[in-house]
């Protein structure tokens, strides 16, 4: 990065008008506060244009309608600034993986399958008959069951533990210290004892998911857990066994999914939302922080609630219950008017 | 599993009746709707009967109640299918461990007694005066603290944290990356700073205990934060310092325990439950998803709520929260009709 | 500790009042009701003075107040007893760690700086650039990223993954198998699918930090996720990018801070607690168990909820949700008697 890039390249990189001095030399990115000479910014929101005369960012990626009012700053002007920054940001700090290359410190079982280009640190174990693709990147630590497979361009940070035969696709993110194919919570329960019920399903992980640190994803009874392409997972999440999710759904941190649950298409569950085992969430809806959701939800929308209501019904009831004070102040009143009255 | 097992001999495993051909060839299990031919399914309530038909199982586990209405299939039949079907599961795919062996790539410390048969592998940790039992399974990643033991059969899953003086029973199974005998959370505060306080105590697991993935239970400040036997606890689970959970009690995923709460036998806490600290749970109680138990629970029942009610009044209580928005209305209604008829 | 201290050594330590034998030898610390000969113990509460009889402890530390009333101990006599055993639980059983030293089964690129009397054990991998301190102990299984610094006397637990350009302060803590540095959860959505968008900024640990079991704390967009001097995090604790935790602030375990959140100083967030992203918690603020703070809360104080009230407030809007049936019914009621008095 200590090199950097040409305003003119990034605009272009980016689709957008330059205003300004197009040779200007970008090294850095920054937020509109913290930026100095070198770094580009950008401006998500007009109520952050105050800043705009004090920024000491030698550019800006703003939207037409905030770039009419700014004179002499270098500007690069899109439709989505926020989405152009991003672009920039990974054009000017990419995120480096070690480069390919296995380390003779890494264990690797003789029947393993090892792509090419792949990159292995030291310390990484691979189990006999796993199947590790192209450019596939295995940081310090990382434990591969038996005959797990993991696809082409996959990144798994370090100590991540996959258990055995689970599927993880291509393009896949796995952060820090996160467990794929633990054992499902099962037991049948007999005077008062639990047996263990065997865990022989599997997880699959399809392509272009990302998985948050210290996320736990259990294996299936029978069959498989399975989290669709383009679903992406934060940090501290439980998914139980036989759990479906679908395509680009979003899972906050510390949500948990009970067993066999199923979840749509574009569904978001926002942190620590529970969902309780054997229902449905179709597509489309979005489920409010903290919210337990506990019997299937069938019509897409937003919900909130402990229990679950529809969001604007949720809002309504929790006003209300803060106003019960009066609201038996109230039946109180009420109550001695009516004595008063039935008197007479 | 490829060879697999004539019906004949899983009838008998299971001690149920045969209905069909004996000589059928059994190699793998499967749901009653992904099963195709030679695998074995079960149903596991009379609601599932209408897939009979359509299952292409060579074998279902069955009630004598279905077996009554059904036709033309290879049929077990036992009074619980379930816990039959679980036993053929063991029977037909057994959980394999790494053969016995120690990885002349663990690091095992000179002083630490190991026990016949054990299975270490690669990257695994073994600190001084550390006993690990027979038969025990360590998977990479794993690291045994000082002096603490580890009990005959014992299975310990890849880069879990097992701190020092920890003792874990016999045939308990820890999942992937859990960490058992951090510090407890411990400050003495003064003028505003927090001053650590030692955790000298230890961990207690013990024998059948199961624990999940990213599970932690910290050590007690002085003397022992125990799990009681048969006791399943889930991923992502909390227990703090100088807890005591009894036996064969169930914690499901990511509830959390605060320090010296004292958790009775046979108790389940469901999902996302918090048990805040020096209170107790008697025997036999169970704690619905999301509840927060801020005081002792003495009699013996099923719980839920924040803050904690009888789940039936609790039921009552949160239908009638969603009902508010029409109790307000009535009261103004009921107002209104008390102005009318005192201007009267 | 084998060898033990004199008493009056114990009661110079903590400056102490010594009533008894000053001779008496302590070989131990353990709880009032488990301590036998050679222990020493302390009571922290007036209600625990009826174990004083029947403690098997060589010596008691008390306030002044409970020392009046016993006779035939030994004691020491402190204003504050918790604090005082504190220092003398460290005195008799001090944290040990692995004696200095690096081994040579740990990965450490060549280009990384090691401080002096450093420890560390077999299985640690250290990227390039990576600067650990002086005195710093790294456990086994320690992953440390590219150009990651780690401060004088800072400790660090087994299987810790520290993520590249992460700055980790002096006299931190780290317990095993946290995620420092992992990527914010950050997207930029498009006809249903998430572009990620890069998480280029770093985390910022700052001194005599403690930092729990299984935490995890993402790096920033851009600019630095912080946390605060003397700061302690409980185990399981989720902290978003961009979020900044002021100085000896309190975050119980598995509480979770969305981005860009900003917490005080001496703010206690209890076990469970949310908080939602882009806001801000003032200085001094106590934060209920399970509470969801989904607003800013501007004046300090104490707060519960879902959603947050004052803790007060919040306690009596409960307390009248148990009771919405009995409102209910005298809500029927007032209508039935309205009927009446109507139809006069």
């Amino acid at each position: 990065m200590a090199e950097g890039k040409r305003l003119k390249e990034l605009a272009e990189l980016v689709g957008g008008f330059l205003k300004g001095d197009e040779a200007t030399l970008i090294t850095g990115v920054a937020s509109l506060e913290e930026a100095k000479a070198g770094d580009i910014t950008f401006i998500s929101h007009r109520r952050y244009k105050r800043f705009l005369a004090t920024t000491g960012a030698s550019a800006i990626v703003v939207s037409p309608e905030v770039a009419e009012s700014v004179e002499g700053k270098n500007l690069i002007v899109v439709e989505n600034p926020y989405l152009a920054f991003a672009k920039i940001m990974s054009h000017l700090k990419p995120v480096t993986h070690p480069p390919a290359g296995i380390s003779p410190e890494a264990h690797i079982d003789p029947s393993a399958t090892i792509g090419s280009d792949v990159s292995i640190q030291a310390g990484v174990f691979i189990s006999k008959g796993a199947k590790v693709g192209n450019r596939v990147v295995l940081y310090s630590g990382v434990y591969i069951g038996d005959n797990a497979e993991i696809g082409d361009d996959t990144v798994i940070y370090s100590n991540v533990s996959i258990r055995e035969e689970s599927k993880i696709g291509r393009r896949v993110i796995i952060h820090c210290n996160s467990v794929i194919g633990s054992d499902g919570f099962g037991y049948i329960s007999e005077g008062g004892k639990h047996h263990k019920i065997p865990q022989v399903g599997t997880v699959v992980v399809e392509d272009d998911v990302e998985i948050g640190a210290c996320v736990t994803i259990d294996r299936a009874t029978i069959g498989s857990t399975v989290i669709g392409k383009g679903t992406k997972i934060d940090n501290l999440v439980q998914i139980a066994h036989n759990v479906r999710i679908g395509e680009n759904s979003i899972v906050v941190a510390q949500a948990g999914v009970a067993g066999s649950a199923k979840i749509g298409n574009r569904v978001t569950l926002a942190g620590q939302v529970g969902v309780a085992g054997h229902l449905e969430i179709t597509d489309d809806c979005v489920i409010g922080a903290k919210s337990l959701v506990s019997s299937s939800v069938k019509n897409k929308g937003a919900y909130t609630g402990y229990p679950l209501l529809e969001h604007k019904r949720w809002l309504k009831a929790q006003t209300l219950v803060q106003k019960l004070p009066e609201i038996k102040d109230k039946l109180r009143e009420l109550e001695e008017r009516l004595n008063r009255l039935e008197k007479k």
